[in-house]
């Protein structure tokens, strides 16, 4: 093994002149530019912000759902000047960077891929900033924050970043995925509650786009913002946004109910939304297979209905205000029983009110079931509201008649169109597992819920490698063509991220 | 004078053949092209898609508020079909094309300037396509339907399109300036309402960008729909939207209240959010001086508070929701009483509840009122909901100091950071009117509220000929840079609109 050591003299913009050693083993002539970068960003970042050693990297190599790869390695900056200046290093290398945030993308987005060839950027240590103006309902916070740190820095004020997901992840990685969620319905997604960010750019090379307003009203041209949402980083280095805040709800009405059929779910939204609208922040669709799952293989999991019993489909309904009881005199839990009443034998068979934090239990345990049956096949489709009933009519039965071993274990959020559409390939199925089974099944899904429901293959996971093959297929000819065109000006070398929009 | 005819034969994509012949008085050697162009045009777009005629083009070339040009020619396409044959003629032969909806802008971003050189196009005969899903709570609408046009449409639907504004734009010209209007703090602006749009592009000529869906959540790359939002028609043409709808309110309560000084107005606001903010839908203040001048000019209008006494300040506050009394218990005049008692002779000096289309009727006739107090100088700026005592208390005190005949008459939308800053130069004062000095002090206005208070120039109105000094100036080099290649990838030419966000 040969083994050989690099020392590099560094001026940061402050002036600072530092000097580092590195030493790479196995050396060959084309990792010497390399080598002496590495030891530019040491001077640059510290000794803990470029890991090299492969056990230290491992867990930024590996994503939350799918993908493994490996990274020359991982820089973590702990300041915006830093990434500024890490960026200039790169790009005047030709190096290729990976954002990342907190790592929780179900797509891969964040993962290097096995080329080996990446410098990961993790913002996990750029989190020193938490400005919040609570007459303005907003906050200033460091891209590398995560949600729960954010939303535990609000609680003094009664305030909270209202996207609700399972995972934790960081609000860099929040806007360049555009998160959704299960409250999407009475709060919208990142985008909607985003009122600035600060990025840094590869051309030119270490420029800051500076749009840090806290604005709810500004058009002053192009909002250059929103190129930032939902990226998947392959448009620059996010680091620091300002976001919108809400007040945290005082009360919360929660019930599980079992529509009539299909049918009646969409005339139940229709009714919740037109009667009590502004309270609805939950209208979640389990699948009794699903369900099923979930009492099967989650300990001390209770059947909210009769112990034997199990409806076919039912939904997790959720009402809540950030008004007091006390003071506004509205009680949601009255409005919930004056609501359901009259659907009672109507549109709804059965309801189960209150208990809110059991019923969410099982709606997040889902996936977690899900595993235990089998292989789990992921969608998370989206498509009109209007076209779900139909849509799932098809599918399942498309299933049965072409798959009839594969299980469907849905659940959704019926009020913004989203739908988990998650299948299962049972562990003791006759059929062994096929990956390309399951690759051709996987197309003739998003081919229907694209072609023929005019709906979306990745509606809040974003694109990354998982389903870049899929962005080719279902996305025209002309959005390609000028996503790749504003792409290409962003990252002329294209150097950050892993997901190309433009086109073959 | 000199007169030539020109003919021209056409084949538009359907096949057509057509024969046009058309005459330009005054013919100089380089106005055969476009004369050939506009016989093209006639072919296409028939004997009223295109007028020449000055008088007929009058209406087109004159802005709401400000600018007033000349076209050479008004292209009324009335289909989508016909935007597409028109971009690729004009854009064949280098002319250059100003986009216009409604013509309601307040920043000249659809008036021609005066170099007689552009083709307006309008889009007002675009208006076939209102496909309304009330399942989805969406519609699909032509670009150049108008804001009242849709909601006649919507409201056998219980449904409509939440932005509230005095002027009537349309679809297209709306996108294209993402207004905002007086109750964006409880149903967002146009950008947080749009779920899709075509767009027909300039580069490459007459390419159709159809990002059509009606989806809520959709992460399947960069969202190039947003580019168009703001974008004063620099981009494109909208040729449709599909846009989110809302339920109608079927109660609103309505109080004036006037707040012990401003500080407390944050407070008001704070408490009101606070408790009961999934119904307010606007808290609208009026400055004293504005409410005086309605009562002084508008024919009858009364005095809501004693007939002899006018606030120095007060705030026209409005709850509204889609929540009949009967079926969800909730009465909102009972909530505004339950909510202004603990405030009043504290944070609230005096209120009036109820009288909500009075009030209202106040609230929109400010504009008109300081019209007969003398020269308006209007601002539409905007900040942090946090800065707006301040910036009053600085900016009054700055104009009695600078410009003492100068007098204050501005209202604002309190709950969404924008201030309509609007003084008056008075008939009568000593001082004769000056443009020069109106722009001098416009410029610190500016500098005060971007500089000091991190707001914004241009709230709700958009960038256009109006503020395009005022973008450079308060514009970053790397947004502005970013901005201008963004528009050359769309518009390499630069034939479409006025605005030119590349820098000087």
């Amino acid at each position: 093994m040969l083994e050989t050591t690099f020392t590099a003299t560094t001026t940061t913009s402050t002036g600072t002149v530092a000097t580092a050693a590195i030493t790479i083993n196995d050396y060959s002539a084309n990792q010497e530019k390399q080598a002496a970068l590495l030891a530019a960003l040491q001077n640059l970042l510290g000794e803990r912000g470029v890991l090299l050693d492969p056990i230290e990297c491992e867990k930024y190599c590996k994503g939350a759902r799918y993908g493994e790869g490996k990274a020359v390695a991982v820089l973590r900056p702990n300041s915006h000047e830093q990434v500024v200046e890490l960026v200039r290093l790169c790009v005047d290398a030709q190096q290729a960077l990976l954002m990342q945030g907190a790592n929780t993308g179900l797509v891969a987005g964040s993962t290097p891929d096995t080329s080996a060839s990446v410098f990961v950027v993790s913002l996990e240590r750029l989190k020193q900033h938490i400005v919040i103006d609570a007459v303005n309902r907003s906050v200033e916070v460091d891209a590398g924050v995560c949600l729960q740190e954010l939303n535990d820095a609000l609680l003094p004020h009664g305030l909270f970043f209202p996207i609700d997901l399972a995972a934790n992840p960081s609000i860099g990685g929040m806007i360049a995925t555009n998160t959704g969620g299960a409250k999407l319905i009475k709060y919208g997604d990142v985008r909607q509650n985003l009122l600035g960010l600060r990025a840094v750019l590869l051309e030119p090379a270490g420029a800051v786009l500076d749009l840090q307003t806290a604005l709810r009203k500004n058009n002053t041209g192009p909002d250059l913002k929103q190129l930032f949402v939902g990226s998947s980083g392959a448009f620059g280095i996010i680091t620091r946004a300002v976001l919108q805040l809400h007040h945290l709800p005082k009360q919360t009405a929660t019930a599980l109910i079992v529509p009539r059929d299909q049918t009646a779910v969409l005339e139940i939204l229709r009714i919740f939304e037109r009667d009590c609208g502004e309270f609805l922040s939950a209208f979640e669709g389990i699948s009794g297979t699903a369900l099923q799952a979930v009492l099967r293989h989650i300990p001390d999991m209770q059947n909210p209905f009769a112990p034997e019993a199990c409806p076919d489909y039912c939904i997790l309904l959720e009402l809540c205000s950030s008004a007091s009881q006390d003071i506004s005199g509205i009680v949601l839990d009255d409005l919930m029983m004056r609501m359901l009443e009259p659907l009672l034998d109507q549109e709804v068979q059965n309801a189960v009110i209150g208990r809110g934090k059991d019923l969410w239990r099982i709606r997040h345990s889902v996936s977690e079931a899900l595993r235990h049956e089998g292989k789990m096949i992921a969608f998370d489709i989206s498509m009109p509201r209007s076209a779900l009933v139909e849509f799932r009519v098809e599918a399942t039965t498309f299933l049965q008649c072409n798959y009839p071993w594969i299980k469907c274990m849905d659940f959704g959020h019926w009020a913004d169109g989203g739908c988990h559409f998650n299948l299962v390939w049972p562990a003791d199925a006759k059929m062994t597992f096929d990956a390309s089974v399951v690759q051709e099944l996987r197309q003739q899904i998003y081919d229907l819920v694209v072609h023929k429901y005019h709906g979306s293959f990745s509606a809040e996971h974003g694109v990354g490698p998982y389903n870049r093959d899929f962005y080719q297929r279902y996305t025209s000819d002309v959005a390609k063509h000028l996503a790749g065109k504003i792409q290409l000006l962003l990252d002329p070398q294209r150097l950050s991220g892993l997901t190309w929009f433009g086109g073959v």
